[in-house]
């Protein structure tokens, strides 16, 4: 089976069945992956109001009702349970353990948030020609802290973290035009130029991810990041939560050119 | 004082003295106004995620946290209970009353919606050189029920309410522009062209508002509107709601063009 051209539906099987637990990146070419938060309901509307005062780290593919495990919009019938390779479990703040199936975990005040990727507009970058650094050099996406605050929002507050790509100033306009049409995956960038002007002190050494060659006549792009909004959870230490691991999302049946508004 | 140059600020300070009681239209030229709904905490997680989930009719500007009645972000300092014209009150579905002041009904476990308005997109329309011809003829906006439903969420589930504008083809396509990058006020239309398509029987008896001249060459632009999520909140017969009273907005801090994306 190609990964690769493989349908969203074929991958989440597989992931279902136990059959495959690996990173999500490069699978199903031209479909949106997600990020997943699992909270129950007490938790749940102070972080809805979070993201909806943050959209752009936090940009909401779609809720679901209290105790649903099938999605309805974003993957029709996915099990969000079972269909992604590999889950985190946290009970106040610290990390429980991984696991391939969260069913026995389950509870009928869950509610699931599955929150936009970037992932989606870098295949809109590279379909504009602009490069992306750390896909050619075979790395993660740097990602930094910042001192931009987020709103907070209840329990649920904390800065933006954001990922960074390096382009030429004709590329960097050209990739806030490409971006800006996709609000629902973070949209345009939130910084283009000295990081230290959003506090990050370092560039060389993210606090996630992968340093990436900045070359000559290049500028640090900067755009909101889906660990935002995990950070600000892990940082309320919430009695329970459950994400999706590292780089191991949820494939979606939305193709990445309908994020485009 | 003249309203329409006046400062929202010291429009809203009339309405908060008592001095002034009458629909906002036409005031603070440039100033976005809002749609309110305040509901108890207990309903509000239902609400917050039906605009989550249809945030085309339902585009949120700014929700406050329990029991605050002090606006922070679009109109900062602003007291909901007070700086509004006219509010209804309303129990179990049933209209209870109209108030110029809903301080004597405020609860600590309120929750406010702010919810954008077509008056702004009117203003960006009117800017770009398009007529709205409600406004040439001194009337309210066609506002119609239609078949395209909204996703539900909890208690809150309807159809969605539409607003009717007409335009020359070429004025329509102008139209689609101009909204389209006002997502927070609407954005784009739902629909253009044949009323039926979208469950409308008769386009000169709209459910809401006036019938407007159609002339011959032009067709009928429907956007969503922002009765939509009041319609949804009536019908599910809430124990205890307050909104604006129809006409009577909010008028906000924040600039018409500073909702452009």
């Amino acid at each position: 089976m190609n990964y690769e051209t493989a349908s969203p539906a074929a991958m989440r099987q597989l992931f279902r069945e136990g059959k495959l637990c690996c990173p999500t990146s490069g699978m199903c070419a031209g479909y949106a992956q997600a990020n997943l938060v699992v909270l129950p309901r007490e938790d749940a509307f102070d972080f809805l109001l979070f993201t909806q005062r943050n959209p752009k780290p936090c940009p909401v593919l779609e809720v679901t009702d209290p105790g649903a495990r099938t999605l309805s919009l974003i993957a029709p019938g996915a099990d969000i349970a079972t269909d992604i390779p590999k889950y985190r479990v946290w009970e106040h703040g610290e990390l429980k353990g991984e696991y391939t199936d969260v069913s026995a975990f389950w509870r009928d005040d869950f509610i699931s948030f599955l929150i936009g990727c970037s992932f989606s507009f870098e295949a809109a970058l590279i379909e504009a020609g602009l490069p992306v650094r750390h896909i050619d050099e075979g790395r993660n996406v740097p990602m930094y802290n910042t001192n931009i605050p987020c709103l907070s929002a209840g329990r649920f507050h904390g800065n933006y973290v954001v990922s960074m790509r390096p382009y030429t100033p004709a590329q960097a306009i050209r990739a806030v035009t490409v971006t800006a049409s996709m609000p629902r995956v973070h949209g345009a960038p939130c910084h283009i130029g000295d990081p230290a002007l959003i506090g990050i002190r370092d560039i060389d050494h993210p606090d996630y991810g992968d340093a990436v060659t900045i070359n000559p006549g290049e500028v640090p792009v900067f755009w909101p990041c889906g660990v935002t909004p995990q950070n600000a959870i892990m940082a309320s230490k919430p009695a329970f939560v459950i994400t999706h691991s590292p780089g191991h999302m949820l494939i979606t049946d939305v193709k990445n050119v309908d994020l485009k508004d």
